[in-house]
C-alpha cells in the first residue's frame, strides 16, 4: 500500500509517500516540503528517492493556496523526470497529522464529513493549524477522489491523562466553558518510542512507567503509565514546559503580566515573546538551534550559550523527577528527536545524579550514539535508559494503515 | 531584651512583641493585627498576654494611614487596662519582615538610611508591600528615637539559587533591564524549619539535602542543597509553583493570553483572575480554605472539592520530585504552614508512592500529627519525613537579636 503522509501548517505543507508493503520497515520513496504558502514566491523542496537515492528539487513560483500546494506536490510525485509513481492513483490512502484533537479525539480517525466539522470545530484551540489541515483535507478530496483519508492527532495519545494532571488550578468554568486545559502534544512520538523501548527491552508497555522525552525545536516530556499517557509537559498549548528554541516553555504567569505592562506589550506581542524571542534563543542571544549554541559554548566560550544549555539540562532533570514522583518511580526513560537521539551531552547532564531513582547511566555506551536505538544504562541498571529514533511520519502512515484495516474489518 | 516584630502590609500592620531573655524560647507578650487601614473604618484586634492567658481586644476607628496604626499598636502595649509594658522604652529593637529585598539582601541587615533606600528602590518589585515596610520603618524611627530596627527579608535565603534555577528563558536583557528572574519567598520559614529539623535529627545540615514544604493559605516548596537554598517554587511573584488558597500557580502562559483573549480581561483583571479567583477556590467552587474544601470532599461528597485535594497534592508530589532530581536525591522532607503542620491526609497523599527515593513512610506516626514536632517516616526510612512547626515572627526576633549582636561585635 502506497500512503501519502501530510503535515498541512499555516503557510507549509510537509510530505512523505512510503510504500508500506513492509510496515515494520516502510520505504520512503519521497520527501519534501511547500513553504511560503500565499506568500509572494512559495517554494517546493522535493527529494525523490531515484536509484537508491534520495535526489533534490526544488520549485519556486506562486502557490497561494494549499490546494495550489497539493497539487504542485502531486505533480512532483507522478513526473516523468523527478517523480516515484506512475499515477497518482497508485496512492491508496492518505494520512494527515492533526494538531489538535481536542477532547473529540483519542485515537486516530477515518475521515469523514462529521470529522472534518469536529476538527474545524476545535480551531479555536489551534487557529494556526486546524483551518490549514481542512484545507490539506479538502483539497485531497478532490485530487484523489474517494480514496481514504485518515486523521492522526498530536494530543489523542495524551487523552488518557487524569483530571489533576490536564486542569489548570483557574476558575473551573473556564474549563467548562472555553475547554481551557492541558491537552499535550507530540503524542504519536511518544507512544511510538515506548512501545519500540519495551519491543527491545522485553518488556510489557501495562506493567511499567516510562518517560518519554522527545527534545526537539520543539520538546516535551511524558509520563506513561502502565501503557498510558498520565502526564506531559506541554499544556493547553505546546509553549508550557521545557525550554525549546525559541519557546519560553514554564514561566510565572505573573512575570508575563509585569512584563507586558513594563514593555506596553498587547496580546499579539506577548504571543510573540513567549513563542518566537524566547527559549534557548532568548537566553543565549545567540541562536535557536541546540548544535549552535554547543558550539559557541563548547569552543567560543560563549557564557550565555553555557547558561542556556544549564538551564536546558535543568528543566528537563525537573520534569523527569516530577514524572517519577507521581508514578511511583520509573523503569524506562527514553530519549528522542533532534538533541534527544544526536546530544550525548544533554543525556549525560540530564541523568547526572539519578542514581538515588536506580538509574546507572553507561557513559561509554551512550558516547557517540547518535540517532539509532542504543540502551544507554548498565546491563545492571535498574531503570533502563533507552535513545530510540522518532519518526512520526512513519507513525501517521503504519497508523493509517491500521485504521483503514480496522475499518474494513468493522 | 523585647523585640517587637512588624509585619507592614498594604492595609495591615501585624505585630508580635517578644520577650527573648530565652532566645531559644522567646515569650509572646501580646500580638495583633491592625486591618482596613486608610479604609472606612480600621480595626485593631490585640491579643495581650496577661497573668499567663491571651486577652482578646478590638477597637474600631479612624486609622488613615501606617503611622496612626502604629500609635495605637503603641498605645494599646503600654495601656493601663491591656498593656504588656510599662513605657514604649522598653522596646528595644523592631524587626520588620520585609517582603522583597531583589537580589541586594541575601541576608538580615540593621536598617540604616541607605538600606531605607534600597527597600524603597525595590518597590517595582514588590509594589504593594515595600512602601507600606518603608511606611513602618519611619513610623518607628518617629516613635521610638534611636531603637535599632532590622529588616528580615522573605527573600533572601533563595539568594544562594544558581541561575540555571532563578533565570527564566526568556530574553535574557529583560533580566538585566528588569531585574526579571526568580526571587522565591517564605524563605525565612524554609530556613528555621530545615534547621530545626537538622537539630532534632542529629544531621549536619551542610552535608545533606532537604525538601522543605511549607504549605499555608500562600504555599512554596524549597530544595536546600547543602544548607543553601537551591531551588523554590515561588518565583518572581508569589503566584508561580504550587496551587494555593485563591493564587493559580503554575499556568500555561500560552493559556493566560488565550483566557485574556477570550474574556476582554486587561492586565489588572488578569492579574485579579491569577491572585484572588483561582487555586482551590477557582476549582473547587466554595471555598480557598483546605479545612472547607477537606470536609467538602469528605462529608458531603463534593467532587470539585476532591478533584481539587487531588489537584493539590499532585502539584506538591511533583515539586518534591523534580527538587530530588535537581539535587540527586533527598535526605529529609519536612512539611510546616497551617496545612502541612496539621494536615495527616495531606502528608500522607503527598508521600505516597515514593519509595523510589527512599522514603518509608510512617501512617501511624503522622496520624493525628498536629501542629507538633515530629518525624513521620519509620526508624529504617532513608529520607526522613518530618513534620515542623514554623514561626516566622520568632524567626525574625531570633534574627533581629543575632543582627544586633553582630554589629556591636564588628
Amino acid at each position: 500500500m502506497i500512503v501519502l503522509v501530510l503535515n498541512c501548517g499555516s503557510s507549509s505543507i510537509k510530505y512523505q509517500l512510503l510504500d508500506m508493503v513492509n510496515i515494520e520497515d516502510p520505504e520512503v520513496k519521497a520527501i519534501g516540503v511547500v513553504e511560503r504558502i500565499g506568500q509572494e514566491e512559495g517554494v517546493l523542496t522535493h527529494k525523490p528517492l531515484i536509484d537508491g537515492e534520495y535526489q533534490k528539487f526544488r520549485f519556486t513560483g506562486n502557490i497561494p493556496n494549499h490546494e495550489a500546494g497539493i497539487s504542485l506536490i502531486m505533480e512532483s510525485l507522478v513526473n516523468e523526470v523527478h517523480g516515484v509513481i506512475g499515477a497518482v492513483s497508485e496512492i491508496q490512502a492518505v494520512g494527515h497529522r492533526v494538531a489538535h484533537g481536542g477532547e473529540s479525539f483519542s485515537e486516530s480517525v477515518l475521515i469523514n464529513d462529521s470529522v472534518k466539522e469536529e476538527i474545524s470545530k476545535l480551531s479555536d484551540l489551534a487557529p494556526l493549524h486546524n483551518p490549514a489541515h481542512i484545507s490539506g483535507i479538502e483539497a485531497m478530496e478532490k485530487l484523489l477522489l474517494g480514496v481514504p483519508q485518515v486523521a492522526v492527532f498530536d494530543t489523542s495519545f495524551h487523552q488518557s491523562m487524569p483530571p489533576e494532571s490536564f486542569l489548570y488550578a483557574i476558575p473551573y468554568e473556564y474549563y467548562t466553558k472555553h475547554k481551557l486545559r492541558r491537552y499535550g502534544f507530540h503524542g504519536t512520538s511518544h507512544k511510538y518510542v515506548a512501545e519500540k523501548a519495551c519491543e527491545h527491552l522485553g518488556l510489557e508497555m501495562d506493567k511499567i512507567n516510562i518517560v518519554t522525552c522527545h527534545l526537539g525545536n520543539g520538546a516535551s516530556i511524558a509520563a506513561i503509565k502502565k501503557g498510558k499517557s498520565y502526564d506531559t509537559s506541554m499544556g493547553f498549548t505546546p509553549v508550557e514546559g521545557l525550554i525549546m528554541g525559541t519557546r519560553v516553555g514554564n514561566l510565572d504567569v505573573g512575570a508575563l503580566l509585569f512584563l507586558m505592562e513594563k514593555e506596553g506589550l498587547d496580546l499579539q506581542g506577548a504571543n510573540d515573546l513567549i513563542n518566537r524571542k524566547s527559549g534557548m534563543l532568548g537566553i543565549s542571544g545567540v541562536s535557536s538551534d541546540m548544535r549552535d549554541i554547543e558550539d559557541e559554548a563548547w569552543n567560543k566560550n560563549n557564557k550565555r550559550a553555557a547558561l542556556a544549555l544549564d538551564m536546558y539540562y535543568s528543566r528537563v532533570k525537573r520534569y523527569i523527577g516530577a514524572f517519577a514522583a507521581e508514578m511511583g518511580g520509573i523503569d524506562v526513560i527514553i530519549f528522542t528527536g533532534g538533541v534527544g537521539e544526536n546530544g550525548p551531552e544533554t543525556r549525560e547532564a540530564v541523568c547526572a545524579g539519578f542514581g538515588y531513582m536506580g538509574v546507572a547511566f553507561d557513559t561509554d555506551a551512550n558516547d557517540g550514539v547518535r540517532g539509532e536505538l542504543k540502551e544507554i544504562s548498565t546491563p545492571k541498571s535498574r531503570v533502563k535508559v533507552m535513545v530510540v529514533p522518532t519518526n512520526e511520519e512513519k507513525v501517521i502512515a503504519v497508523d493509517t494503515v491500521n485504521v483503514l484495516k480496522s475499518v474494513a474489518v468493522n
